[in-house]
């Protein structure tokens, strides 16, 4: 039969326990939809770099890179840094050698999770930025160069990469229209590329990349929007927007604002997506202040596996992973649609409290 | 008398009325306490540049640093861009070449006008952003290299810009807190820097140079803070904090977030102060949508106006000085919390109508 591999990168501090939460609730999940799912667990992060010297080995990245997926828990360590003072971020790592260009980062309220925004639409928020994750500012990790009287960093931004970040972009807003129409929500797609072109030369050519594969999907609406009436827009009207392709830095900020919006990084989930290969990981830290004390919220790594499910079933796996992936997703929203509260909402359901939950509505 | 020669620089489209309204406050609140103001109506901006071939000529910029403060309403038009298709902006140039490094950006919530967030703390907000406003990201602006497969910007933090932000973020942060020493107000000041030290050298090289000078206020608290969070935690919890210093590019997008989440660019006023000469203009642009119809929100530059009367009178123009500005504020807020609703807010107040309510709370 048609068992898949799945690389499991836990990591550090609450890493681990949202990963063997999610992996509880997988289990059930996989039987009912008749998936095979075969696990390598694989260790890197800011305590493999203590303990090893190297934060994930040569053995474990092509384990890694040989898995059907990768999932990801969290990393890092705030006193465990590197020689140059940075963080031990190996997941960074992941996005740079496997050429994880799309950074999927789903802004989708959840029925039940108190939203940020006064306004009655935020509660139906339901949007998707696109963090480019391989080049743009983050070209230049690892690389800043420093003197006594300055610092210098690169930002880098390829016609190549654009033209993929484009592409998937375009074709991501397609496949949500399609989603969408059910009677009364006959919304056509829509791609806001957020730059800042009307200051820096690399965004008007981003923006001109982008205008060549905007031809290429004509129904799908196409506009930009500077990075900075973005931030305010993301406060003001939101649900105006669909897809929401950008630069890595602009998307690092941009999508933790997201997360904001929908209850915070423990509803976060994430997408890292390339070619060939896709590390799917919740957006939040390793939080080191509730590690080991069974407190963490696993909802955005339960919603980033279903993210992994639905990737998988694009690429031919199946219709059992197509349904999993939304039974999962409507699993979760259940959960909290009857009265789930974990501790970062205010409630008093820790992560095996939540796997329980959510399991619970499944079948 | 003490007369002082303000600059008026009022710019394209809405930044001419935005402007005139204000001139129009400020005429009664002059007389009021005595103090002299004399104005010099210089042009600047996109249409300038399209009469005559330059933005912002040479006597123009000489004009404008001769004097005491300058006034900016807003500049740049869509249709109307340099050679390499980025805006027209001669602010920015004001900001580079009088090294105008503190942007002085308050998020200020007034009472009346509602506010992005749900939580009723929202509705008490009044922290400050700073930033960084000649070096950064920014440095690059017109020298980015483009090739036809990549381009390439460069982001450059100096220690001596970074030096002179900080201590005037945690003077801004002392002064603060002497203001707020009301019985039950008794916070100490807190200064944030918001930075990307956990993966960018430049940014480590920043924090090194924050810590410094921290040294030197201990009576002011002192953080650290990644953007991502902080993009986070400003739609989360912005009340937990009071001063936050950052780069240019940071401080573009974050301030414009703030300005989102007390009533939008219409109520956001800033200051781009130097050692030696300071910009006071609204943050808002020249809203061709709605230029000439007298429907632009003064608000941001009457308070940006106000900000520049406490400028001048810490600067030892004098007390009246002083009092002024802490009149034109209160006489904005008092304007709202009776009842003025400006379109950009659902209301029917139009720029005139705004100018008026203000004025009739002077005196
Ligand atoms: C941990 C950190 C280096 C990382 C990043 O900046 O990309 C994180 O913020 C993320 O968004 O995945
Ligand atoms: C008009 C634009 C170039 C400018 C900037 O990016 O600095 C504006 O956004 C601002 O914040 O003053």
């Amino acid at each position: 039969s048609n068992t898949l591999r799945i690389a499991v990168l836990a990591g550090d501090g609450i890493g681990t326990e949202v990963t063997a939460a999610t992996l509880s609730v997988l289990e059930p999940l996989a039987k009912r939809h008749g998936i095979g799912l075969a696990y390598e667990h694989l260790r890197a992060g800011a305590f493999c770099y203590r303990d090893t010297g190297t934060a994930m080995s040569e053995a474990t990245f092509a384990a890694a890179a040989g898995a059907d997926a990768i999932l990801l828990g969290a990393m890092g360590w705030p006193e465990i840094r590197t020689e140059d003072g940075t963080e031990i971020a190996p997941q960074l790592d992941l996005r740079f050698r496997l050429n994880l260009y799309a950074g999927v980062r789903p802004v989708r309220a959840i029925p039940g999770v108190p939203v940020a925004l006064a306004d009655p639409r935020a509660q139906a928020l339901d949007i998707v930025l696109v963090r480019e994750s391989t080049e743009g500012l983050f070209h230049s990790r690892g690389k800043g160069v420093v003197t006594y009287d300055a610092a210098e960093e690169t930002l880098r931004i390829t016609r190549a990469t654009t033209e993929k970040l484009a592409r998937f972009s375009f074709a991501l807003a397609r496949r949500r229209a399609a989603t969408r129409q059910k009677p009364g929500r006959q919304k056509p797609g829509l791609v806001t590329l957020v730059d800042k072109a009307n200051v820096f030369r690399a965004f008007a050519f981003m923006r001109g990349v982008f205008a060549g594969v905007a031809e290429h999907f004509p129904d799908v609406a196409y506009r930009q929007h500077y990075v900075d009436a973005m931030a305010l827009d993301l406060v003001r009207r939101p649900w105006d927007f669909d897809v929401l392709p950008m630069e890595n830095m602009f998307g690092d900020i941009l999508t933790d604002l997201g997360a904001g919006l929908v209850g915070g990084m423990g509803f976060s989930p994430s997408a890292d997506i390339g070619d060939d290969h896709a590390v799917f990981q919740p957006a939040h830290g390793t939080a080191p202040d509730i590690a080991g004390k069974g407190l963490a919220n696993p909802t955005a790594t339960l919603l980033s596996a279903a993210m992994m499910l639905d990737w998988l079933a694009a690429r031919g796996a199946g219709q059992g992973f197509a349904d999993a992936a939304q039974e999962l997703t409507a699993a979760v929203d259940a959960a909290f649609a009857d009265g789930l509260r974990t501790p970062d909402i205010g409630g008093r359901h820790g992560t095996a409290d939540a796997a329980r939950a959510v399991a619970a509505k499944i079948g």
